[in-house]
């Protein structure tokens, strides 16, 4: 529990709510760690770096049973617990994180960042550094002025809020997607720190997945509104028809065939596709619904700093193979075997690679009709394994 | 061979040169068809059609041993036979099509043909009506005025063209893709003409795929020089950012993660995506040049006719069931197992509707490196399944 949560526990107690422990132990609040000054892998500076954080738990004196939990690319630090009190929505992971579940905060001190660039700079949840923030030294936003991140970016600005937090060892660093390319990333950065890792629906980015990130980001980039990344000026319109097409992509690629088949072939109320060539089906005006919706809390230019983050993972290692083998810790790689994105075949050639290098690694597949996402929303059924690799 | 192979091969004999006759019997012309007025199944009219085709093979009395090859979305009618000359360009397929291939022109009259909108308007191979075309009404290009046609549209097309050559039947309706729709599309609607279908790399468009190639045809829409399909006047620059964007996608999805492996992770001379956000890894200025020379080639607004058609597959049946029960033929199924177009889980759940309808369906998967595209680019391997199929 964060000090935050027993403070509002003791708050809730005092006033004689029956039960107000046991929900204030499902609550999170979110923190902001100011990381001040930052020099990224690429040497460009950042004056203030601030994050946001959560925790649930309690870090021991010996400062080793943390666990870090990365988001994924669309996500926040909001992986588990109760947000805005009793009653508000509980995190991504929920499922497997808490008091008692597979990843217990009984016994782990659970911690989860928002990385850089964080595309929800919309969304009040959400704290972070990226282009859509001021420049001190211009009073406005950096917009394309702001210096290029890495996956290795993502978890320097994450040792740093666990130093400051008094972090000495990770029991275990997780998370899906995005996520799971920081904990690879952590592993191969600091070895020793770093006693487990989970990758779930993450592997390799090979020049496969630099090309999708290209695509997902292409109609960024054709929006007139886009300007090259200048449209924050008071007046201007931000690309939010470019980034919904982006976020089109990406939701229909994390999802499955079964997921679309809600929709049939269905056609919606007077629209005729096969009459009138503007005419739309319902699959469509679902993707664009959900491409305007992401596109509203989330920033352009963000989305195209997060794809570059994504590119250059594990960027500063001669190869995969070179990176996996300076891990020291144990692995659970976890793929769905619908994944659209992080394709089967490649997870299991990490997976060989891990084995080969004499790395211990476990493998449990994920199911569900989401494809990619299942590995966001469907982890329940993982949980126990999860539980069993942290008891080892 | 065609009456023009016929002619250049006896004038290349009466010349005297050794093994003509065997050269051009392997080199095919174009020709043209006129269909006159067609009215589309939406109820549409188009005032003239004019399709490409080429043929080679004899048909019989009977007008019974006719093989129709369709094409992929990007493609034409060149499936076989060097165009242009004893050295010109093979097509895509003359790897099992020709003088005793398993597809044996020896045996069979094959038929290919260029479908309407298609995409190859600046192709002189090509010809096509669609929204390029002049609309004799107004004396300028059709634009979005064009009528919305269907797979069945492009079936009919080829109706009328088989029914002025003489065909009564088909002994093989066969295609890749979109040319695999066609197949489909043949065998429900002229169940008694269809006595062997053959699908390559190609399924149901369900909403999966429906939402697919909305994403594909996206960043065409983005373009501001696409001026809602208004973009032929001289003067105009066609949308041709958008267009490239759009052949990107089509380009990396119908490929696979060996084929990019060839890129590795590598960064182009003076490039440095770490540091300067705006510059590109080798994968990305790969995909860039594949899209801007597709892009000159080809049409915007065919492109997004083509995707409506293809997104209106089989749309006079109430389900693929009820489609695919009307076929009276044998059907070979030819998926890539690491197709990401068509997946495989889509063209397995196809089979098995066909052998739950009682049709006889053998399936033969086609491999190599190339995911999708491996059904046009290697299918050398199958033809001997291929011949087999013929010979029953």
């Amino acid at each position: 529990m964060t000090r935050g949560g027993v403070l509002a526990a003791a708050a809730l107690l005092a006033l004689g709510l029956s039960g107000g422990a046991a929900m204030a132990q499902d609550q999170v609040e979110k923190r902001v760690f100011e990381a001040g000054s930052y020099q990224t892998r690429g040497g460009g500076t950042i004056a203030n770096v601030r994050i946001g954080y959560q925790t649930m738990g309690r870090l021991n004196d010996a400062g080793d049973n943390a666990v870090l939990i990365a988001h994924f690319f669309s996500g926040n630090s909001h992986a588990f617990g109760r947000l805005g009190g009793a009653t508000g929505p509980v995190g991504y992971w929920d499922a497997i994180i808490g008091p008692g579940k597979p990843i217990d905060t009984d016994r782990f001190f659970v911690v989860s960042s928002d990385t850089l660039v964080n595309v929800n700079v919309g969304d009040p949840n959400t704290t972070t550094t990226g282009p859509a923030t001021i420049n001190p030294d211009t009073g406005r936003p950096y917009g394309m002025a702001f210096p290029v991140v890495s996956m290795r970016d993502f978890v320097e600005v994450q040792k740093k809020l666990l130093d400051s937090l008094g972090v000495k060892r990770l029991a275990l660093v997780a998370g899906p997607s995005n996520g799971g390319l920081q904990a690879i990333e952590w592993a191969a950065a600091y070895p020793e720190m770093v006693e487990r890792v989970m990758p779930v629906i993450a592997g390799e980015i090979d020049a496969w997945m630099q090309g999708w990130l290209d695509v997902w980001e292409a109609p960024i980039r054709l929006d007139p509104n886009w300007r090259e990344g200048d449209y924050y000026a008071p007046g201007r319109e931000p690309p939010l028809r470019g980034l919904a097409e982006a976020w089109k992509i990406v939701t229909l690629q994390a999802n499955d065939r079964p997921w679309a088949r809600q929709f049939e072939r269905r056609i919606p109320e007077g629209q005729d596709p096969a009459k009138r060539i503007g005419d739309r089906f319902e699959v469509e005006r679902a993707l664009d619904a959900t491409g305007q919706a992401r596109a509203r809390t989330s920033d352009a230019n963000s989305f195209l700093y997060m794809v570059r983050a994504n590119q250059l993972a594990l960027r500063e290692y001669p190869s995969l193979e070179a990176a996996l083998s300076r891990s020291q810790a144990r692995w659970l790689v976890v793929p769905s075997p619908t994944d659209r994105v992080f394709l089967r075949e490649g997870v299991q050639e990490m997976v060989e690679i891990l084995r080969r290098a004499g790395r211990p690694v476990e493998v449990v597949e994920i199911g569900g009709e989401r494809g990619h996402l299942n590995g966001v929303l469907n982890v329940a059924p993982v949980g126990e394994r999860v539980r069993a690799f942290l008891a080892d």
